[in-house]
């Protein structure tokens, strides 16, 4: 017989999934109620506020799809890939991999502009897709690679797209929450995110939203969505503005709490200051691990605060220290991904988990393993240096 | 400013979610670990094993979509149909109409078997179907129609497939946990069900499962599954037994804590006894409001004793009375749906909602508002009615 599962308490600086506040777990918890109950719908009515404030945009279609960030992103292009389209696809990490698939599932054809792991997409090649592609429809490419730790330009790639007369669809899955996205600003046309990252809150939901070029795209389509689920057109007569709300699927009604509670907390500290905390701690971490003799696996220019890739040192059994690390601290830090396995570490400081406690505990954690593997690092120096960043 | 959400107590004894106990909101909010973390692919295997004995299977593939209901039937469709495939779809309610979508949108033909809607599915009229279509590939049919209350013979409609060289997919959202599902004995070649009905989870999860024949089927695909979210091939990387799991897409952690221990809940307590306690239950609802001079929609033989569709008597206010209902006594009951919106009410009996408290106040509450609304009822005798089966 089976019995009862009762996780341990980890320290989660990985890629996501961050740390999950006791407030946004207890408002998952709250009693279930019915997905079409009135008071349910002026729930959703919040949440569409709340995204609409952490995207930065007045876009009337912005809703949590109900599935994990890859479900986001497929929603983004089964709505606005046709058959045949041409799709500029930017790859500098391991999503871009997925929208070409994502494209090429719709019929599209992807148009692949590749830049090393490691370095952001390159707007000057982006142009030359272009120039090489001047009927593409789309552009998409990925804010912030989870996979390696960069940001790239989204203004300029937003705008490059506008000025081609293409559509953008960004992945902001890693970005909202911890660093600007400003998708009105930008004139983005399309963009999804996780909840499980800088919102701090459970893995299971994907907010996107469309612009009024998307929209009308959409609406124009002659060839059906080949997702009945992730359809838009439908999706919208539950999620749309209208006080008669169609069943479309059950609304992941518990999950829906813990968004609305995750998204209270980012409104009510502010997009500012969340941004800010992000970098703050981020600066701390990189002053301890540097302190220690690590080296940083992304140029500064374009380094994301929220998840930091950090250069294995040689010698160092990666898949020891990290298994020490869940063992003995009950800290989870991520493994490199892809081209990037084996040679770096993927620390996240994500949302509630940006905090100076982790920031602290993990240069603590990593020290003590390193040391105990007798890796070639300084000693000692760590902390300190991430406290000289905390007291400024 | 928006603030924090806090849902009232509701008794759910709609269509679904039903009412979820404690005991999962618990597992809900426990913290989340990652979903690499080693003891969480532990907790995947448990899942599994546990899901296999809901849908009362050996079959490897058998998992959790990480999307609702919905996309767990999306899932089947997109991995099982490839262009041009026939599909017999049967329809006596609202999701048949659904996998038509599903089948269409796959590029494969459907060829529509339509029933009654509070009526099962003919199996003379599924095996007419084949001799006018031998060639159809898949036979896909609702086992237990939500959208009436209706039990169909899927035991038989899975040996007809068989017996016609075609594979079946069943839908048993609302089946499995209230009524017997036996994927193996039945033959039945895929499946997917919902957490948020006789499994009493929250809305979000869709357990799936496909036999031999149907991977046979997934693996000689010569055409790309459409959906890269929902891709067999893919998902078996991360939920197949080895020990070496791929990362596919984020899990819904949380919501997998919450499944695991419902399906905790539903092995202890074992497959029959569940099975009896909703036939049990289901019979006092129905003796009570037939004592009040209700009448119910659906024939004996082949009612759902977890979703309970009533002929809304003349001259009863529906929209009025599901509100007071709802208002008054904090009490969700099902409108009808398509061509029976307005015509019926369905009381949902599921999981651990289906109770004696739940039946007492559900007859309670709608007697109570029936009289006032000046209805033709029997007064007084409901509650006798309901006890004098609740002490068989």
């Amino acid at each position: 017989m089976i019995s009862s599962f009762y996780p341990p308490q980890r320290t989660l600086m990985g890629p996501g999934p961050s740390d999950v506040s006791s407030r946004v777990l207890g408002a998952l918890a709250r009693p279930t109620i019915g997905h079409l109950d009135p008071l349910f719908l002026e729930l959703m009515d919040e949440i569409k506020e709340l995204l609409q404030f952490a995207f930065q945009t007045d876009n009337a279609l912005t809703l949590p799809v109900s599935a994990p960030g890859s479900a986001g992103m497929e929603a983004c292009f089964v709505n606005l890939v046709s058959p045949g389209d041409k799709v500029i696809v930017c790859q500098n990490g391991v999503f871009g991999g997925r929208m070409k698939e994502n494209v090429e599932r719709c019929g599209g054809i992807a148009v692949m502009v590749e830049d090393t792991w490691g370095e952001p997409v390159s707007v000057d090649k982006v142009e030359a897709a272009f120039d090489d592609h001047p009927d593409a429809a789309i552009l998409a490419f990925v804010h912030a690679e989870t996979s390696t730790g960069v940001e790239s330009d989204a203004k300029a790639l937003c705008a490059l797209a506008t000025r081609r007369g293409a559509l953008s669809i960004v992945d902001a899955v890693t970005s909202v929450g911890g660093i600007k996205v400003c998708v009105d600003e930008w004139g983005a046309d399309a963009m999804y995110s996780g909840t499980q990252k800088c919102l701090s809150c459970v893995p299971g939901i994907s907010p996107v939203t469309f612009g009024e070029r998307a929209v009308k795209r959409i609406n124009e389509r002659t060839h059906k969505v080949q997702s009945w689920f992730l359809d838009m057109q439908l999706v919208m007569g539950y999620w749309g503005g209208s006080s008669k709300r169609a069943y479309h699927h059950t609304a992941p009604v518990n999950n829906l709490y813990a968004l609305h509670e995750s998204l209270v907390m980012l409104q009510d500290e502010g997009l500012d200051a969340a941004h800010a905390r992000h970098r703050h701690n981020h600066l701390a971490l990189v002053a301890g691990l540097e302190a220690m003799g690590l080296s940083m696996a992304v140029d500064p220019d374009y380094r994301l605060p929220q998840l930091n890739s950090v250069v294995i040192p040689e010698g160092v059994d990666d898949a020891a220290l990290r298994s020490a690390l869940l063992n003995e601290f009950d800290l989870e830090i991520g493994a490199g991904l892809g081209a990037l396995a084996g040679k770096t570490w993927r620390i996240g400081l994500m949302g509630f988990g940006s905090n100076e406690r982790n920031v602290v505990y993990c240069l603590n954690a990593l020290e003590a393993i390193l040391q105990r593997q007798g890796a070639a690092i300084t000693s000692g120096k760590a902390l300190a240096a991430a406290h000289a960043v905390f007291s400024k």
